[in-house]
């Protein structure tokens, strides 16, 4: 047994588990990803006070930590390795304070967005990032990746939505960064820096959230079919240059809409074609419903557009759909390039031409409102063939020509880790890489993560 | 003449300025604060190639440089001192591109926030950061202090508002941070650490700005008088709680509205009363209005409203009055706490108590929709008296205790850098200050500045 192991079973006990499915399941994440083999340990934090006793031995044994919230993940950054300790957060699920008049709530890094959503729900109050994913996936681990959503073009993404945060150093040290009011530029913003840091520069043991008031009124929903993708892009950006908000607004192409349609079981009404699917709310929802529909219409769309709010989870059930949908086809790395929204047609013209050179199959879905585009690239078997891996690079070095980015909600991991460079530079890489070095000087937090050893 | 000098001249000529007007400008902001002599020079940097020139020959030499905008800076950041460079980026104004579809401009850092304003305006566009000075102050010194404004509480900060910066570092090499998408979490994001730094980490040379719609249809315009200031601050928590959102609110205190009746000759109807000046936009706007009427007349206030955007004006001409209403009293040292919402009733008390104890006047204003005010501490003469450092002290120690901070949008400058261990903590101080150390080794980017030498 190593000394770091032997370490955090005399401080730990029972908390620090060495089962073999444990340790098994902490290789992986929802990216596809595994790392070599297991890790040493999970240890199970109750309390800060136990990730400060992991942190303080893991320095003091140079042992690498892997932080991990829900381990859902698409990028492989909570994955751990032999001779790491997993440190899960899972158990930290308290709600420390709800804050009405604040419109604050500090809450522990375990609780699952989806939990903390049903808990602020009787205070009429709302933590608006809500990433597909908010079912499964931690408050912590939506901070550590910055994660988007349906709702951020409207309503903002983790970055709009934190105010400070409890963060234990590599050291086993505890700092707070922030503050409690919504404004304050004390000195350097590290609360922006921790956010999508995915665990290489502290772990996050509390936040303080900035909340939203829950949405009262209306909520139009509205879908319309697009001959090709091309012009469902085209009319979303129309909907964009009307002055309008939607609250989401996706994007699914034909490859998309078939395998949907497949799943549920729904006639594919108009082979080839693409779909929007749309929402508005707030005071202006109804007006904006119909300015949508007649600029949707204006574009080519066949539209249908409900007020009823049963018939608009219906409409949009079809949306969040895919992911099961992709996994009918095979196994899916899925994909999160972003790119000025004015660029999607280009962007889908580029997937397109990937697709046909590498002989891929790549059915996308975007976030309209924000140019963010999640092409599946789909294959059999468990491990991502070099092909895919070849069109990925392709399609990647095309998001970057458009000047869009690599990761628009989903972070690096060790899944873009290569290409990280090309995005930032080589001056950036190495400032960034120097920053992480000096909150972490031992290179123990999630080494190999974002930065290439 | 220095090294540094002979060099800056050879390279630069003419936009290399020892004029003795201009270095003795040099020197101050509008803090009231003078470094203790004047600069080696002003550089008028015209492009970035200017910059990295300067960077580049101050790294050689190790020579300090002192970033300078417009030079409205309340916390002493931009003051340039003997053995310095001053680098005035006041010359670099042009507007590189303007894309509605995107909803961003590219800019200089040295034009002025106004100018922006007015060249968005016929496109239907907006950067919405307003901090009172804007027709005054850069927005490239709104970048680099994090400004806020009247709208924020709606609209959002400068740090909510920029999608990517070009930055020359210490040596002169240019990086670019952040990205034209408006999503993107490749790597830390350097752009949020850039917002705020106050010329420490680098200088900005270019900005890719999110800009928003202009908002369209009536503004509402209210105002409401209270017997004390408690119970005006206790009003605004209550629009709060109501659940709508005023575009502009903003909390006179008495001493404030007695100064600004003087000044503009109307009589100060309601003798020790403080005032809340209201505003409400968008498609809600109305509606918005007459549930804040109400919740105003509720709360004890007398209530003047239209919906006339001369009238509405004329009200908000009022609280624009504030900063040469100040300038009649005496010198003002203006302050910025910020705390929670709620907390700000207590904040009014305890600077009610410091002007008491310390024997000194000093009239609030506050953008009570954010909970960040200005007191004005009032003095003769143009050094600040150590009576007023005192109760300057007493004042930060009281936000810090309410969960406040000691500068919502000013920055900390040379003016609060001995009270910024004091919030920062001393683990997180250090860590701020070797971050700043990564970007710039020589420590010649604005020494002395946030941070104590
Ligand atoms: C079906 C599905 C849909 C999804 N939809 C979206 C979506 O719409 N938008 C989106 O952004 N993402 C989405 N994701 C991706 C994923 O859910 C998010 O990245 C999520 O934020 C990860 O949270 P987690 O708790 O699972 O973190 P994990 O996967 O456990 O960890 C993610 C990263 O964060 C680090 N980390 C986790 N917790 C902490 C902490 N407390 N302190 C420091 N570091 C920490 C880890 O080391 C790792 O690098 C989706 C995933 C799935 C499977
Ligand atoms: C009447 C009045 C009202 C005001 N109202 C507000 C308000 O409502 N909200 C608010 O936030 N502020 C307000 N201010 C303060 C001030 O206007 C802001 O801080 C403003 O952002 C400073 O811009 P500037 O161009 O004058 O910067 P400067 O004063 O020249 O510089 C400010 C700081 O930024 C650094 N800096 C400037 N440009 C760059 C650059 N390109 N790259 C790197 N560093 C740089 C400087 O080194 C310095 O540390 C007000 C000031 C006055 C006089």
């Amino acid at each position: 047994m190593s000394e770091a192991l032997a370490r955090l079973r005399a401080a730990l006990g029972e908390r620090v588990d060495t089962g073999a499915e444990t340790v098994e399941a902490a290789r992986a994440d929802r990216s596809g990803f595994r790392s070599a083999g297991a890790p040493l340990a999970v240890v199970h934090a109750e309390s800060v006070a136990d990730v400060q006793t992991v942190l303080r031995i893991a320095h003091a044994t140079g042992t690498p930590v892997v932080t991990r919230g829900a381990g859902t993940g698409l990028a492989g950054g909570a994955n751990a390795g032999p001779g790491e300790i997993a440190l899960s957060l899972r158990r930290m699920t308290r709600i420390l304070e709800v804050s009405p008049d604040d419109l604050l709530a500090v809450v522990e890094p375990g609780i699952l967005n989806g939990d903390l959503d049903a808990a602020l729900a009787p205070h009429g109050l709302w933590w608006a990032p809500d990433p597909a994913s908010r079912a499964i996936s931690t408050v912590g681990g939506n901070i550590a990746t910055g994660a988007g959503g349906l709702l951020c073009a409207k309503y903002g993404v983790v970055r709009d939505a934190v105010l400070a945060l409890d963060v234990v150093l590599a050291d086993g040290r505890l700092i707070r960064t922030g503050h409690r009011s919504v404004k304050g530029v004390t000195g350097l913003d590290l609360t922006a820096l921790l956010i999508g840091s995915e665990g290489t520069l502290g772990v996050v043991v509390g936040a303080t959230l900035k909340l939203r008031r829950r949405v009262a009124g209306a909520v139009c929903t509205l879908t319309a079919l697009f001959p090709d993708v091309r012009s469902a892009a085209a009319a979303s950006a129309a909907v964009t240059a009307a002055g309008v908000q939607p609250a989401i607004m996706e994007l699914l192409d034909a490859a998309s809409v078939a395998a949907i349609s497949a799943l549920l079981r729904v006639p594919d009404v108009a082979a080839g074609a693409a779909q929007l699917t749309i929402q508005t709310d707030g005071p202006a929802a109804a007006a904006e419903a119909d300015t949508i529909a007649r600029v949707l219409r204006e574009a080519g769309g066949r539209v249908a557009l409900t007020a009823d709010p049963e018939e608009g989870e219906r409409l949009l059930a079809f949306r969040r759909a895919m992911h099961p949908a992709m996994e009918t086809l095979g196994t899916a790395l899925i994909e999160d390039v972003s790119v000025p929204r004015s660029r999607m047609a280009e962007m889908f013209d580029e997937i397109e031409r990937v697709a046909r050179e590498h002989d891929v199959v790549i059915p996308t879905v975007a976030h309209a409102g924000d140019g963010n585009l999640h092409p599946n690239f789909v294959f059999d078997g468990a491990e991502v063939p070099e092909r895919v891996w070849a069109a990925a690079d392709d399609l990647f070095r095309a998001a970057l020509r458009l000047g869009g980015t690599l990761t628009g909600e989903h972070g690096v991991g060790v899944l873009k880790r290569r290409w990280l460079a090309d995005e930032l530079g080589d001056d950036q890489w190495r400032l960034q890489r120097d920053i992480a070095h000096v909150f972490d000087p031992r290179g123990i937090l999630n080494p190999g993560k974002v930065f290439t050893p």
